[in-house]
């Protein structure tokens, strides 16, 4: 049995980039003592989640990679000797900026970027303002631990971007997420929303026959407009084997180091039974690249 | 609120032919007493899953369509009023069979077919035998309770095929399917199976937005071979509204009859806050009528 130790690191974020960090290489250490060979960070990990305003402000945030915060976790991975996907706000030129998740080889070598490819934007989450759409296309990425389908976020809502790294080989998809909820739904509103993101992700590793990894961040942040809304960001952080069974889930408060061991034979013993990439009929497959077939 | 009462009718089957059309004609009437406008009947429901086998005498059971068993279900559409799934063996042509649903208009009138697209084999399910995969692509059917998806079980896999549908404007995804356990796995392996084939069909509603409803047989069909095995099929028959929530679920033994009441409104308001359909990467989904990419 070839078995992958992976850590998920759930963390609440304050104003304060640098201190944020320290928090995410505690965590790392914490975890690579627990023996990790793979971390996986929430999305942008950095800072709160400013997307909640439009502010050009804002894009002072963003950093090159390489660049500072880079190169801080890519020296934790070598201290480690783990690998370790960040979530970063990139800034590639001035006035072009991606979400984007950086994988960091346990000898500190960037090893990929994946730039976030569907962006959201409602109320709460302006991505749009704030995030080109990734132009790397889904294409896995390479590490000492197996090859990595990393997509962030928004992503997770779309079949087709998990489907695309399973037949590009990925042998375990990961989302760096944040989400949460609006604290004027109602309960059963914000239950329904938590189920479904859950539900979603579960049926990417069941339609594709490989495990996922996902990890949120948590706890309230409120609005800069100081309307006294915001967001509940709901945790949840889980990991789930390839026929979607949860196999290690957070909290929806708290902070968290959720510790989680994957058998990666198992998706080639499922895949045989269940055959799903035999069967596709992509002679009949034409119509997803369009936007609406009426 | 425009709702739709929709019935799903839950069997076990017998050799007898008639005798099962008969129970579902029982239950289609006792439905359209309860105000259902749509009901939607299992996969196969005329006779048991010949699939355990490969026996060219079980071709003999396929039938034209128009034939006598949709022309028996299409009078009860009209005598009660309903919009009817059914799911027959197909005989086309000699040596060419389809595993088809048929939708019959509340006027007793052909709908539409489908001709289930993506054939599952493996052992104890020999549909790769039986069935010539679909040659009528993804489009839904139109008819007086709305645009009908109608997939068939394997197809239940496949978010590629969910999605086709959605594309082409379906308002709602119908399964009928025949899926169960072989008795000799363990309970946890059971749970896993039968947990992972809700999920996905939840997931697909969740993705496109529109509610779902999948209808699966019942009970317990030993293999002709006389050796002792079979498979246990395990109802659990459900409804799920536009964000995967369940809105009913039969019981994973015995046969059922299930009323539940879509609200069809909720479809639209659920897309304008998660919209998906909008944020498609149709310039980068090329690969996905690829078998593989590397």
């Amino acid at each position: 049995m070839k078995t992958l130790k992976a850590a998920l690191v759930q963390q609440s974020c304050s104003e304060d980039t640098s201190g944020n960090l320290s928090n995410s290489i505690t965590a790392i250490r914490e975890a690579a003592r627990l023996g990790a060979q793979l971390v996986v960070l929430q999305e942008l990990h950095a800072g709160p989640y400013f997307c909640q305003t439009e502010d050009t402000r804002c894009f002072d945030l963003a950093e090159p990679i390489p660049g500072p915060s880079s190169d801080r976790l890519a020296a934790v991975a070598r201290e480690c000797g783990v690998v370790i996907v960040a979530s970063l706000f990139e800034r590639r030129a001035p006035g072009l900026y991606h979400n984007t998740a950086v994988v960091l080889e346990k000898d500190g070598t960037i090893a990929g970027k994946y730039r976030k490819m569907h962006i959201p934007d409602d109320p709460g989450f302006y991505e749009k303002f704030y995030f080109t759409p990734g132009d790397l296309g889904f294409v896995p990425i390479d590490t000492s631990v197996g090859r990595l389908g990393v997509l962030v976020c928004w992503d997770q809502w779309y079949p087709e971007a998990a489907r695309l790294m399973a037949l590009a080989g990925a042998e375990l998809l990961i989302y760096p997420t944040a989400i949460g909820w609006d604290p004027h739904d109602t309960a059963e509103e914000q239950e329904r929303q938590r189920d479904a993101w859950i539900t979603i992700q579960r049926s990417h590793a069941i339609a594709n026959g490989i495990p996922v990894i996902s990890v949120n961040r948590v706890g309230f942040e409120a609005a800069p407009d100081s309307s006294g809304s915001g967001i509940r960001f709901w945790g949840s952080s889980f990991a789930a084997g390839c026929q979607g069974e949860i196999l290690t889930q957070a909290g929806t408060e708290g902070e968290q180091l959720c510790m989680v061991e994957i058998d990666l034979t198992r998706s080639e013993n499922v895949r045989r039974i269940w055959p799903f990439l035999r069967d596709r009929r992509i002679d009949s497959y034409q119509d997803l690249i369009k936007r609406y077939c009426t």
